[in-house]
């Protein structure tokens, strides 16, 4: 039951009335016992500076989570960053420090690492390919390399805006060889499709080169459908396949742990 | 469940943790199955402006409660008030319109008023007398002169507050009598307590004239204890007693009017 004592997040989107990450959120308060809640706040871009300004001023409220539009404006308007958010240049959770400053994260790149974990996939060591450069191929770029990933190629539709997150990336991670490049699907050990191609059924697959086979793990940030064409592909061909529903749980409790909803926030995500 | 197109509102408060406010709207809400949730949010009043300019901005906030210290502070930040929230100079519940506009009302008059009446004991025609000229006081002076009382009497320690305040309904209700005055419990037809008198157990009563009588009605705006000592003397004279929750009720359901969370909103408070 909601009390005075409740702890409050919320979720800034615009629109707001698909968001799932409420339902998630206290569903976990609720298993875990915690006395706490997520409520939906939506916010038009415009008024999401005098929002976050006033939010710092709620001493119940615990932080929020961002999505979109907000996850590149909102970096401007936090005072500290973890990890590679600034270098990733996006926010998906904010925690609101006891003092009223805001600490900013980005989880998506880490949710999909800890998904993999979560089946005992270790990207450490491995040849990776990374299709697509957006927003969430750059999360999932820069947590791969963390992870510690032997090669990492960025293969994106223009090659320009591949290079470039190559480039960003290399120089966060000097150690980890990254390029943009080609698929090279036959020598990879692991695929990940950041690209939003599989969404739609009618969707082409987001690489050309199929030549997939039994020990490589081909992964797809996608969660609806369950299972893309690019994983019904590479499972016919012997690969392993790892959905995106995963990445979405771990990165639940990831934002849990920012959010101090969870032991073992303040993690340097 | 909480998903993102629940309604929220908010208490604003400070301290928060004993506010019972949320409890009884979310029930409010559960029982009448309105998809809505009120939250706790502190705030300190030095970031009262900031936070409220903030809660504006957010489109999926239907208002907020407002309670101490907050209750005189927020009138200059409403864009309009209704009823006599102005000549109160206090507000407790602001519902945010479509355009983020704030609507202010204060609900604690009206509220006791509804008490009274969901009880079957109609002031209108009586000769009331009316112990204190602080918050609550107002807030009940007021709304006794909008319910058409024959005479209004108020009582205060401060005789100058009383006939401030006497001034101040008397403008707004030229009809009705109103003067600051003594009990003259013989002759009243109600009588009501809105002092803080009677909250501890060692409190004085509220008035040194304790003529009470069958056929009048004695109210106490205090909650708790359930019984106070002014309602235990009253009751024992046989006068008929009125205890201060079923104002809590009443006004729980006008705040879910106000609000827009149950039919009847936009009322002129």
């Amino acid at each position: 039951m909601i009390t005075g004592k409740t702890r409050v997040w919320s979720i800034l989107a615009d629109p707001i009335g698909h968001v799932k990450t409420p339902q998630e959120i206290n569903a976990l308060c609720a298993a875990e016992g915690i006395d706490g809640v997520m409520v939906p706040m939506q916010v038009h871009p415009e008024n999401l500076a005098t929002v976050v300004a006033g939010l710092k001023g709620i001493e119940s409220l615990g932080g929020f989570v961002v999505t979109v539009p907000h996850k590149t404006k909102i970096v401007a308007l936090c005072d500290r960053l973890l990890g590679d958010a600034g270098r990733i240049g996006a926010v998906n959770v904010v925690r609101r420090e006891a003092d009223g400053t805001l600490t900013g994260a980005i989880l998506d790149g880490l949710g999909f690492v800890e998904g993999l974990r979560s089946e005992g996939i270790e990207p450490r060591g491995r040849n990776a390919c990374l299709l697509g450069a957006g927003g969430a191929g750059a999360a999932i770029a820069f947590a791969l390399a963390e992870a510690g990933v032997a090669r990492l190629t960025i293969v994106n539709r223009s090659h320009g805006k591949a290079e470039d997150l190559a480039a960003r990336v290399a120089l966060a991670y000097p150690d980890v060889p990254v390029a943009a490049g080609a698929p090279e699907t036959a020598s990879r050990d692991l695929i990940v499709n950041a690209t939003s191609l599989g969404l739609k059924p009618e969707d082409p697959l987001p690489l050309g080169d199929t030549a997939f086979h039994a020990g490589q793990v081909v992964a797809d940030a996608i969660m609806d459908p369950v299972e893309t064409r690019l994983l019904a592909a590479a499972r016919a061909a012997g690969a392993r396949v790892h959905p995106g529903l995963p990445m979405l749980r771990q990165q639940i409790r990831l934002m849990a742990e920012h959010l101090g909803a969870l032991p073992g926030a303040a993690r340097d995500a």
